[in-house]
């Protein structure tokens, strides 16, 4: 491979500009839902520029679109860079688009340097990743994956009541190709939606697998009484019993570091009076980690916490209410990723996905790894989502290298 | 006066059952709160009452009501037996109805057997005791008393944002009579709404006067983020720093135990996601003791709490937001419905009061005593609160000779 090949990061940053003013939010965000009319305008923009780059493109009954550059080997399974248009009502102008026009970038370097592959590339734009518009996310890598049934996918509906499938037949996203075939590989660029990477100076993370996450919900029953007259020890309070379990929970954090994350996002007390002892204490219960025994210990420590706190005092329940499994992708992906960092030369590190990505999914079917980029203070899921030029590059310049370790480069 | 005078206690009963059909839960409780379609039903049926009882009803200008018996004498100041008819958002039957309904129980007595007192005798309904929808607690008779001022009063605003004006005007609460006048005494029943009486077999609980309140709001300020990427040491979490600082309150509990109470009655988060790190934790605080330098030690000892942990971490703000100073009633007062406990021969004891009730605020302008019941298991604030229609005849009694020890009695 000639040393000098490189993606054009002026070409790409201008690519991610057009697109984020397709369902530009007046504070500098945007919202594109799965399946909108928004998401139908982004998609004829990237097909316009992927029939420019002499890409054939290609739709399945799910909505999931493929633009395919023809391999030398006709026999030889394709190279799929992968990721999602669709975003949050109030997301940011790069998560998944990132994925989806850094796969768009390569093809087009590949075709400034008349470069060919061995095996095809193709860019994949998966349908309905945000899960915001239609639950649960990662659809339709989901579907293609088999994790979900077709018809099931078909069948989600949004807030409205409005069918995928509706959706997709109003604004003829849909194609006829049947959903799931056979993959040789699959890259996904993504911002890091984490700190990591800025605050450790690394360009590229290199991604080795997705964390597990349990949810639980946590209700502690407690006995309302009137905050006076009522004697400590004769109190039944959910309060105390909560500052104890969330003390204990956090614990379980800093045991498993640097890993584990555990996360109460809610906490709620009723009836809500301040002179009255709660008769009720609800909060969530968010943990994770990549290796799935260690998962599996902090789910059997909460247990135990739960189980020795029932001893005495208010009661509390433990419900588990979705489980995802931790997810490790394929070595060999992972090492052409970390040699495409290294032969960039830009500084790198392996490191866990926080977040589920379409590669969830598509894991369980193809070799996958993802390459992250850093995004500024780690800021996701909002409008205020930033990320530097220079570093989409050097992301985009990796997934390049690492595809043509799959595809196997011939001079045209 | 014939010793043979005496309240009739299943009338009382009646009137506290049909009123607990006002507002009444699913679960046996009352939910009436204050200046609220169901307090303006509960004070039409109060008043209907009143009148049939030949009383003349007048309401001032926070939407207190008193419904008066003349006296004899016309320059005689009234004897008062008041309370509330607000309710918690899953009260019970008792909390401020039985002092209300006992005073109205008094009269009806004093009709039936054509007694008439030298002074008028009055029951006096203070607006919004509880607090629940407009806080602070005791907001009526707090402005009666001069503890706030009118527009103070008029201006507090409940979670909706509408203020306590808007909903007089609303239903029709408020009166022209200004707020404020003298008294010649203030006596109010009601339940212990805690576990003494019933623990130690006594009848009648003599008041000699209420705890010290101190309530806070706290805040703690956090950082959002998601529960995936965001390792934790990068957090700026406020629910670790919720489990921390509520551990270390309630620890105060103990430390001046058996007296000291502290209490959490609401604690939320913002924004509420399961898989988002909470910006934002608030809860209250309520702390209570007799020894006004007890509680003074117990507040400065908070202020260390907050001080010391906002030396790292989220930040965290203890503002406070009401303070009710410890009340000793009035001498001779006391010694009016120990008096009357002799008289009626039912077992009794002088006692604290850990609740605040509007007699703290009557006490500053009034000579003032309560009178204590037994309530089941202690349990107040919860609509599983229950009494022995025995005990609050009992309670209705007392109350019935501490007023005429004032008022005086004539024969008609």
């Amino acid at each position: 491979m000639p040393p000098e090949i490189t993606i054009n990061g002026d070409r790409l940053w201008e690519s991610l500009m057009a697109m984020a003013e397709i369902g530009a939010t007046a504070k500098g965000g945007v919202c594109r839902l799965a399946a909108s009319e928004a998401d139908k305008a982004g998609r004829e923009l990237f097909i316009k520029w992927c029939v420019d780059a002499g890409c054939e493109i290609v739709a399945d009954e799910i909505g999931n679109l493929f633009a395919k550059r023809a391999g030398e080997d006709t026999d030889a399974l394709p190279v799929v860079m992968g990721s999602h248009l669709d975003s949050q009502p109030t997301g940011g102008k790069f998560d998944g688009v990132y994925g989806v026009l850094a796969g768009l970038e390569v093809i087009r370097s590949l075709n400034d340097a008349k470069l060919s592959t061995r095996a095809p590339v193709e860019v994949a734009v998966w349908m309905n990743e945000e899960g915001a518009r239609f639950s649960p996310a990662m659809l339709g890598s989901g579907v293609f994956a088999g994790a979900f049934s077709l018809d099931y996918g078909l069948g989600r509906t949004d807030k409205d009541g409005v069918a995928l499938k509706a959706a997709l037949v109003q604004h003829e996203l849909a194609g006829i190709a049947p959903v799931g075939r056979k993959l040789g590989a699959h890259f996904e660029a993504h911002i890091e939606q984490g700190p990591i990477l800025e605050a450790e100076k690394k360009t590229i993370g290199v991604v080795t697998g997705v964390q597990g996450i349990v949810w639980f919900d946590v209700v502690i029953a407690g006995s309302e009484c009137h905050a006076g007259p009522t004697p400590m020890e004769m109190r039944i309070d959910p309060v105390q019993k909560a500052a104890s379990l969330l003390t204990q929970f956090f614990t379980l954090a800093r045991e498993y570091a640097p890993h584990a994350r555990v996360t109460v996002g809610e906490i709620h007390s009723h009836p809500s009076s301040r002179n009255t002892v709660p008769g009720k204490v609800q909060f969530s219960l968010d943990l994770r980690h990549p290796e799935p025994a260690i998962l599996q210990t902090m789910h059997r420590k909460a247990d135990a916490i739960v189980k020795k706190e029932n001893l005495c005092g208010a009661p509390v329940s433990l419900e588990e209410i979705w489980h995802s499994p931790p997810v490790a992708f394929d070595e060999n992906c992972i090492t052409a990723v970390s040699n495409a960092a290294a032969k960039t030369g830009y500084p790198f590190k392996e490191m866990v996905s926080g977040a589920g990505h379409d590669s969830v999914y598509i894991s369980r079917v193809a070799p996958t790894a993802m390459i992250f980029v850093p995004c500024k203070g780690g800021i996701s899921h909002n409008e205020a989502e930033s990320a530097e030029p220079h570093d989409l590059a050097a992301g985009c310049n990796v997934l390049l290298h690492a595809v043509l370790e799959y595809a196997g480069l011939c001079e045209i």
